[in-house]
């Protein structure tokens, strides 16, 4: 199995890059980072790291990957850990000639470890490195996927439900209702979506934002189809249509059976 | 403090009827029940109960209310466990002379005990029944309101909450993608929200329709405000203005710091 003696992390000052950071420095690894207060440039660190991971706001991965492509080595792996794969996968083998796996941790730096998360790989290019990704990150569980197939899921996954928490969550604050009266009267269904819109606030908004605008499976397919059944509900409770309310309530019953 | 000799539940063979038979009969009460499938009718109970309580499916309330009413004794207590408090308290004040204190139990027939649950009281008219009414709840968290501000309140907990996971779950249903990939591929949030619209279907339907088609505050209020948001967001992302998602985001950041 091929191993890295150098691994690289642009945006490593970042929360996210750093907790990678010590990630692999417990494992006994050596760990180059690079950012914008950091004296070692990116282009450096991909001229001698064996793996270059791009861990930088969603925002310029594009442009730190034309930027730093060239200069990672054909015999390297170039990694990208943004929430969105299509677009960075697609820029890692267009501007460089290294190995390419997209990953996603589809979790925060808040979280302790990697037992009980999820990562999704995208292998793009090669196939010596794959072993060492998998055995790194083995405490995680794996998914191994196209960047198309990852958008798509990650479009009803993360950015329909952001949506809804968003749109709730604007409701809420427009409504003379405290929160503390709200929690009072809470039923199980509302403290549950009510965690999550307050979590959601503790995170950093960009991401969120890219969530939202850099997905196109999301802005064209699955957004319209989420307010054409909005429109419909909407209607089915303006003529009080019991009949057509069961049936959508029947539809989603169907969906939820594993 | 007064209390009941008998106990009657109008509606008594149903799921939350049948829980609070059990209930009060633990306590030591009577308990008589009426329902389509008892001899004993609903007028004979309504004259026979200190308590008489009616837990009849809400497409039926007012007019069981306006059956049993007139036959309630005026020393009696009548109460109701509908999820909208208004119209059946209304009801209940226009129709018997007897004392009336409006309940909402939030919670489903599938809790063991009242512990950790909220039980929202509206008293409308009478001070003699709600010491009694309080003791014998008073493992619940009692909230005192207004039939009003409890419509209001259920219009985002309940209504809006439940039109989120509807439409949602339509969207997941409509997609070709099995809930076993969704989950394998969840994030927290994600995971928090399909529990609850799973759990969802496993409730009776016509609870939720009438929580959609009955709250005048919803529909008149709640959901054009939710609407009115949605549609903002949506144009933000069209436009890819980050600078008004930031300011969304922000907004409900105030609104859940508690």
């Amino acid at each position: 199995m091929k191993k890295p003696e150098t691994i690289g992390i642009v945006g490593g000052t970042g929360r996210m890059g750093q907790w990678f950071k010590a990630f692999f420095e417990k494992k006994g690894y050596n760990v180059l980072i690079s950012s914008r207060r950091t004296s070692l440039t990116a282009q450096d660190l991909a001229r001698q790291a064996d793996v270059v991971i791009v861990s930088v706001p969603i925002s310029v991965t594009i442009d730190t990957i034309k930027e730093i492509g060239p200069y990672v080595r054909k015999e390297a792996l170039l990694m990208d850990f943004t929430s969105l794969k299509q677009k960075p996968v697609e820029a890692m083998l267009e501007y460089s000639k290294a190995e390419v796996i997209g990953a996603h941790p589809l979790f925060g730096p808040g979280v302790n470890g990697l037992k009980g998360q999820v990562i999704v790989l995208c292998p793009a290019r090669g196939e010596e490195w794959l072993p060492w990704v998998k055995d790194i990150f083995a405490e995680a569980h794996l998914e191994m996927t196209t960047p198309e197939e990852h958008d798509t899921i990650m479009a009803i996954v993360q950015a329909l439900t952001h949506f809804l928490f968003i749109t709730f969550g604007a409701t809420a604050a427009d409504l003379s209702l405290l929160p503390e009266t709200l929690l009072r009267y809470s039923t199980p269904n509302f403290r549950a979506l009510w965690e999550r819109i307050t979590n959601l606030t503790t995170q950093n908004p960009e991401i969120y934002a890219s969530i939202q605008f850099d997905n196109p499976f999301y802005q064209e397919k699955v957004l319209p189809m989420f307010l054409k059944h909005l429109e419909n509900l909407k209607q089915i409770i303006l003529n009080r249509d019991a009949e057509a309310f069961m049936e959508m309530f029947k539809k989603i019953e169907s969906c939820c059976k594993i």
